[in-house]
């Protein structure tokens, strides 16, 4: 069977449960000359509602109408669909301020072509991954983020991230909270990692919380940025053993490790289309 | 959507791989009144193989028929289908020696309900779970191995275990080696936890050779037993950090927990129907 | 060098960080004849506090004096000082409810010898471990909590527990809460297992909690039971990975594993005198 | 107490175990002036070996007759000494091929201060990194192994990486087996990354041969290199779990993530003088 990778499709779709989905939707493919690669499915029960991520091999020399008339079928079945389209060659944005492991964990791993994307542009409220940016050849935007200029700041990096469309953006331990207003009018997702197992440890300092507490692990968090503080819907986490030998500086050092392991497996879930939100939840299909 | 789950089916298949299987199967189900509930699929593109397993609920009110006319159409897409009835309770037994710590695990699970089975009986080497045993109301055989005598030995414990059609049988830390004429006649699969991280330490003593070579982990490995000591498919592993300070009656302490972690799991996905064999390898459907 | 087990000397040490205090203690350790098997240390630097853990051969011919002796000299150095004397076997009392699994594990340790300690007798608001209790020889005592009857019941409790030394109490699922009363008149320490990975999810339902949020790890934490609800000090924690396909049974089931884990450890720290609690922490000499 | 870092001394030392090390060692510092910080022991009681790594800080003015002293006081009782001086920033180099997650990985770590230290140069026999060093600032060497070239391009590697003092030298996963020759001239420890759990899948290929045994676990292990090919002393390991979804190729993505976590983890307890090795094996004092 060879790989025509240029053809594959992949769904996204969620809906109310009902009988005979699976099969109506496989069938549709089928008919159609496609070939499933990989079907999940999820329901949460308690809700009624039915998500699915479809992979499949399209004959179709048309794929854009193709597409469209998956979207067509599904919302006669009562499902939202999405479909990645093989040919777009997803884009997204760093955020970043002082802390730079994240960034640089990210910046590696593109470069190594762990990540098929397009990196657009790294904005920061520092300076200092300037020289990184230029050697790496990635447009970096410095928007300061000065006491009482936020609103002013978030319209800047609103311009400098509209200029091209974005399929996501990146908070790599961007240590400002983004107003509503900035993730209303930023039309894609955003991904925070935050340094803590949420929902232990909400908001600033968490490894100073973790470390008062005495907690024999700390945890990473990466989801998806909503207006609530380290509220939004979590995709990935993670944690480390710590012991009362470790202060501040040590968890801070340990924490380093689980939120780099944590933000690019979000990332790369992302990149592949396997995450659903719904409410404060996400599926994962991995 | 109400849980008819005593009509629920859950099939495995396994067979080349071709165009249109997913949707065929799918197709298949859905024209005879069935709802898919979860269907997972893999394939190995090396060996261009294609497994599958699915779990739907059937309409059908003869559930023999409605198998057997499943596996008679997947055959005719020349894959090989196994089907688990809804209304089959599994039976298993457990051989056990003289370090009993997965034997109780075993126990306390089947008492609390976490294993969906009925346990036929244990047949031991030594004498020290009959007193349990006969408290929590579990047959059980003492069919001592003496030097020389384990060809008779294994007569015995065929001729016991084979007075009720067993679904399979556990090794739980069973000190002998199951010749391959037992294999053979045993007639189900046996399931074996080897305490290292196997390919690591084959045979006798692992703990002990774990510890001579200075390992910083070591794990347990639960994988159905062959004629090749500790050499068939392998289930599930784990692993549990160690250090300088630990000799080896330690390393047997900190690994009874993983090998009751490990063999547990594998007897769960056993009992659901979620493990596919092939060569040496698993597809293990979790 | 022999192994005199008989003479071993454990001691537990706290107080103002001073300098000198390491070669001080192991000095006098040294002048009468003792011999340091292993000594650990810890300096909070914040709170300026020193702890010590040190284990020792001691020729002494009565080890009450020398205990007395040690204990002594540690106070002229400003700490306070807790020994624990070889032929002193601990013993502890187990408060269960209806979910058994860490009563069951505890007692299958208990009976394989993991742990060196006497089960003074458990003591349960349910009937359901009595058959198990006699089979395995542990007195049991029903104590019901009726609604409004709490301090009666934890009255008949502490008359119950208060008829032989206790060392520690363990909560292996005791499903209620203690109160400040009882904590600080029965007099040893209570260690409790919570099922979430504390400070997330405090009070009841926990993996309710956890599975309403969405996270992608579930916890337990062992702790010091004191009268603010699950917030004591930490002695142990452990995670396991959940995803969107399980449900609270799923995460109740896969919990259960760990709380088994993380309970046991704790018990095993416990009654190898490696903890020091100092406010709301704990010092872990593992 | 003031943190007098510029006189902090680490001492390792190993020999045969006997009575009254510990306090005569804590003892000999204590009439110096010094004040211990931290201690730590072991004894191999099968070899009859005691280890200790003692932290102190001494009130001497000449660190070098104090470290010449405490290594004579050592060997008086039969102990080895090794001794760090706080003014003394260890050196290393790494080697690498083509893989360079690991380097880069490092490169990162060292430029955040992760590591204190000097990165002296890095020789490959590729060229793939040399831009990167040029932006980072640090020296570059290639050195190509052409077939049948070896023993002349480790000649040139011994000319180079002996241009200065080496505390050790790293192999962020070089593809080439160093000679016995060139372990013994380079005069210092060379520590490597292997991609499997050790001592499982020794050799070329690991994570191929994982693949093909069809192992749920992959690992990583960074040893010291020794003349026998993955047979040095273990200093740490980790695994990531995997499935039968996944590929060689994953095997690589995912083992990637480890190699990183376990040579960094071993390198800074190298940097921290936290090992001692023996024979085959690692006390690590962490």
């Amino acid at each position: 069977m060879p790989d025509k990778r240029e053809k594959r499709l992949i769904a996204l779709l969620s809906g109310p449960d009902r009988r005979g989905i699976v099969a109506r939707l496989s069938g549709w493919i089928f008919e159609r000359g496609g070939n499933i690669i990989h079907a999940d499915q999820h329901r949460d029960r308690e809700e009624g509602i039915f998500f699915q991520r479809i992979e499949w091999d399209s004959m179709s020399g048309d794929l854009e109408a193709e597409t469209s008339a998956f979207r067509k079928y599904a919302s006669e079945l009562g499902m939202e669909a999405w479909v990645a389209l093989p040919d777009h060659l997803p884009a997204f944005a760093i955020l970043v301020s002082r802390f730079t492991h994240c960034f640089h964990d990210l910046i590696q791993r593109w470069r190594a072509g762990e990540f098929r994307c397009r990196l657009a542009c790294v904005v920061s409220n520092h300076e200092v991954v300037r020289g990184d940016c230029e050697h790496y050849g990635i447009p970096f935007f410095h928007v300061p983020v000065p006491e009482g200029g936020k609103e002013e700041a978030e319209a800047r990096q609103l311009d400098v991230l509209g200029r091209e469309k974005l399929d996501f953006v990146v908070m790599a331990r961007y240590m400002q909270v983004l107003s509503p207003r900035f993730l209303e009018r930023i039309g894609c997702p955003v991904i925070n990692i935050h340094h803590s197992f949420l929902p232990a440890f909400v908001g600033g300092k968490p490894y100073h919380q973790a470390h008062t507490r005495g907690v024999k692990l700390i945890g990473a968090t990466a989801h998806y940025a909503t207006p609530v503080l380290d509220d939004g819907p979590i995709i990935h986490q993670d944690v480390v053993r710590v012991s009362h030998r470790h202060g501040v500086p040590d968890l801070i050092r340990k924490g380093r490790d689980i939120e780099k392991i944590v933000l690019s497996q979000a990332i790369a879930w992302q990149l592949e289309h396997r995450i659903l939100v719904y409410g404060r939840k996400t599926v994962v299909f991995d």
